[in-house]
């Protein structure tokens, strides 16, 4: 097993539950930490700076990117999102796996930096499920539900390019199952190269 | 989840403990197969046709790699080795995970030709302990010994050109491990290609 923690992107529709499988991932086990993504967009109403995300002007964003202090970064709607390195980098070196809640063009970023990231793409049991459960929120509007809906048929132009896919029909099943698959990434030969090392020029002592 | 089976590929130095996990996965599991080999080699004592190895003619052998029925074939000591396709194909079409244990020529040549197999070194916690296992027997002399820890140190070599490596402290712990790595595969997006058109669909009908 590696010693290192894996970088983790969850990624999936709005409405496909990844931030309740995320809270079960961080209640659970011990071995996740959750990186916090900054943005330039302003607070919501309840969000607080360094829980939701680091909310950083616009000039600050400008030179994380040029200081090379984000593994990603992208831009919707005109704002800046993008994931700190420093925290990443800690606490996968501390063991931890890093769990990334991030869309497809910042996990396709990761994906080409770090290839041992593990890409997980999250989505509900059906597309006539998704639709209920954006409508049973019941707190936005025709408009809003249209919108994410659009933008689910985009974001399932991409899934295949994610590692794995998962099915999130019970959030509790769901989570031990993501928990599996992740902790499967640790015994990767390609994340085992010391180990590797080691057992050549044991054997190779022998003979 | 994916409904056609995965092939996996287990291989390992000899001492490994590959065969007691297999049986271990069989024993607990119902959704494994075994692939049996077929060998131009003469059946050694104890050994039953169909059990460990379908003993055929060269004739027969050099027929099936002829007509294509064999998915990797290989010759050590001037006998060849083969997996048939046949039972293969059959038992991952019920959906049944298919265990092979072969060498890593055999495994890259299926892994050429079914990118989606997933390829697993086992080895023992370390050098000194496998030297222990292989003396341990008691039924080998010390060149046969010699020549195993010389045939590791080989194989050694491409340790890094498997998916997984796993190391068998614990057959009970290590039979589960293998497991979730094997389950975890069900979960691949390139193996859910229906499922992720599926919901393609369906989104678009929706917009």
């Amino acid at each position: 097993m590696s010693e290192q923690g894996v970088m983790v992107v969850i990624s999936g529709f709005s409405g496909a539950g990844k931030g309740t499988l995320m809270k079960e991932l961080l209640k659970r086990y011990p071995n996740y930490a959750l990186s916090i993504s900054c943005t330039t967009r302003e607070p919501r109403s309840g969000e607080v700076n360094g829980r939701e995300y680091y909310f950083i002007t616009e000039e600050e964003f400008v030179r994380m990117i040029r200081d090379d202090e984000l593994v990603e970064h992208a831009c919707y709607c005109g704002c800046y999102y993008g994931t700190p390195r420093a925290y990443v980098e800690q606490k996968m070196a501390e063991g931890k796996d890093v769990l990334l809640e991030i869309e497809i063009q910042g996990a396709l970023q990761i994906k080409e930096k770090f290839p041992e990231t593990v890409l997980i793409f999250v989505m509900p049991p059906s597309a006539e499920e998704l639709k209920k459960r954006l409508c049973g929120r019941g707190t936005e509007s025709e408009a809003v539900i249209n919108a994410r809906l659009h933008r689910a048929v985009e974001e399932a132009q991409d899934m295949d390019r994610y590692d794995y896919l998962l099915i999130n029909d019970n959030v509790e099943q769901c989570a031990s199952l993501l928990h599996e698959v992740i902790q499967s990434q640790h015994f990767k030969a390609a994340s085992q190269k010391g180990r590797i090392e080691k057992i050549r020029r044991e054997l190779k002592s022998f003979t």
